[in-house]
């Protein structure tokens, strides 16, 4: 992985940089739309180009139970059987699987679950889920972490963070002998834990610095907690995280979340609400959210945005698109997840020129009122 | 309406012809995909272009419901609603009412009926269809029918098709006064009917042509009877309508009863088969039809058909599809509904490229083992 960061902003600790994988360039920030079952629901890859995604994200749970991830290794890896040939960053796994709660039980190597699916036995250790991964062919994978639920004891979150810290080691050490197997390479990213507690934040930082990973995420973040300690947490992290490493705070968030992030030196994001959002009929623009299947929206003509250039904008009314999300027409689903996504990158895109003009803050703060406020007409 | 023959083939009833409508020109014989509710489910308007779809279907009696054909007029008729620029045709709303069953009842002057969606009271008749349908703004306009059930008694049949004769000579006279709403012109297009009964038939389709239509439906065919009864009275209804006149079997069908009825001297088709089948997972070639969810093709890299030029066959393979469509990934209706439609517009322009070098029939028999067969490797 090469990653360098090209410009500081002088009002903030907003960067813009350049992440190189075999797979092409990711200038940051950059957003990353969800990817679950190799699939960035409802859109094409075309469209992924179309609206100028980079990189999108894999879940390994999800590609490990179904299709399995032999079956994408006998296709030649991820890229090649989506006919995505642009960077893929694949999870570890363990967040899904932590979510499952009932259906896990945790020990010191690892993790044993049932599917969600069919209730079948399975686990996740460190180490077999890099190889899962390596199947996959991401190019950028992350290791397995416990992502402490919010709240949590200082003890837990102490004890699940020294767990983390001994997996993040493990997974290291095996990603050293590690040969990729499709002739490029593929970087491992170790991920920050702590809960909300600044000193475990602290030490899993500076433990991770010591086994020098190629990239840093934020874990255990927007799970629940207020957003002033997500925010105040990821700059603390930032602060100790190296300049020469990509960022990434994992499962991040609302445009508001992506921008406060930014500003606190967050390289990367991924999340899933663009496009579940979407499909539950809420889309984002520089003016605001806006519920589109709202009744108040039967007549209009309009737009989503005007000055949005997505195929969405650019050919159908609000009035449409809700008519077809109320008539349960997938073509509305479509319309709504491409806009969205194409917002998130186009707030990505916005963000970093005004890190090169150092005018971030204020192009931050003049926007901010907009995006955080509901569209009514 | 301008309708032009533009060839015979030599050794069948098959023909070439074009359809100029001022949304522009249709090479016949052709296939209209159905978009129901103001969409060709799962597809885009840009993906319909793609695929070389030169006039679409919208059914009046769902628009009619949802969202409104006032509502669709306050847009300025349904190209601009669903931003398609090309012809549309729309029904008469007959054939859903009639298959209603227990919510409809029908007297001389009309039908009564419950809606689908809620319950609430409606009433179609032959004269207020066309004014749905003007508002709607369709290039072609069908006529209220009654589309008698397969197997009706020759009493039933003889008297719905006087009834519908009736209603025929109505909309006739009203579509005389009718001025077009939206600046370009609309036709409207009678239907034959008369159930299994060769007599009925040929006395609807008699009298039919005194009424002079822009052009004529076969209706009431394909709902239950033996295929061979199909082709018969296609073929007997096509010798007698008009060979300066479009002729259209309505709701018509698989692969090959498209081939069957274009050598019968049919020149439009419509049917949800393409676009439901594929999403229940069956996808058509010129190889054959497969049914592409199943586990046989798990493994399979090739695409549904290597010399299909369509988006999906040209990025995707067989296992990537059946992946989507068994974890319920929207892209996988897509695709095989984008292909499934790219193969019916195929056939359909091979066909005409078959019949303006004179050798349909020949072409016909060495595709058709083909196409009516199963895919399974």
């Amino acid at each position: 992985m090469k990653f360098k960061e090209i410009h500081k902003d002088s009002g903030s600790k907003a960067r813009a940089g350049l992440i190189s994988t075999d797979h092409g360039e990711i200038e940051t920030p950059i957003f990353m739309p969800v990817g679950t079952q190799a699939s960035v629901k409802t859109l094409s890859p075309k469209e992924l180009e179309d609206v100028q995604a980079k990189i999108i994200l894999g879940n390994t749970y999800h590609l490990y139970l179904r299709p399995g991830h032999e079956l994408i290794a006998e296709f030649g890896g991820l890229h090649r059987f989506m006919s995505w040939d642009k960077p893929i960053l694949t999870d570890s796994g363990g967040y899904q699987v932590f979510s499952l709660k009932e259906l896990r039980k945790i020990d010191e190597d690892g993790v044993s679950f049932q599917s969600h699916l069919d209730g079948s036995y399975h686990r996740f250790t460190p180490q077999n889920v890099l190889d899962i991964q390596r199947s996959l062919g991401s190019d950028i994978m992350m290791v397995l972490d416990e992502c402490a639920p919010y709240p949590s004891s200082r003890e837990y979150a102490g004890k699940s963070n020294q767990l983390t810290l001994k997996w993040a080691a493990r997974a290291r050490e095996l990603y050293e002998t590690m040969k990729p197997l499709y002739g490029y390479n593929q970087w491992l990213f170790g991920i920050v834990q702590g809960s909300v507690y600044e000193d475990l934040r602290a030490i899993s930082a500076q433990e991770l610095i010591k086994m020098d990973f190629p990239g840093y995420a934020i874990g255990g973040l927007a799970v629940g907690e207020p957003k002033e300690d997500m925010y105040r947490l990821t700059g603390l992290c930032t602060d100790i995280l190296p300049r020469n490493k990509p960022r990434y705070l994992m499962g991040v968030g609302m445009p508001e979340d992506i921008l406060e992030s930014i500003e606190r030196g967050i390289d990367m994001f991924d999340c899933v609400i663009p496009t579940r959002n979407a499909r539950n009929g809420t889309v984002f623009s520089k003016n605001g959210k806006m519920v589109i299947k709202a009744a108040r929206f039967k007549n209009d003509q309009k737009p989503i945005d005007p000055d949005c250039s997505c195929y969405t904008c650019r050919n159908f009314s609000r009035g449409y698109i809700r008519h077809l999300l109320n008539a349960n027409e997938i073509l509305g689903l479509r319309l709504a997840t491409l806009h969205n996504v194409h917002f998130y990158l186009w707030l990505v895109r916005q963000a970093r020129e005004n890190i090169l003009n150092n005018s971030y803050v204020e192009w931050k703060n003049n926007i901010f009122p907009f995006i955080t406020s509901t569209i009514v007409d």
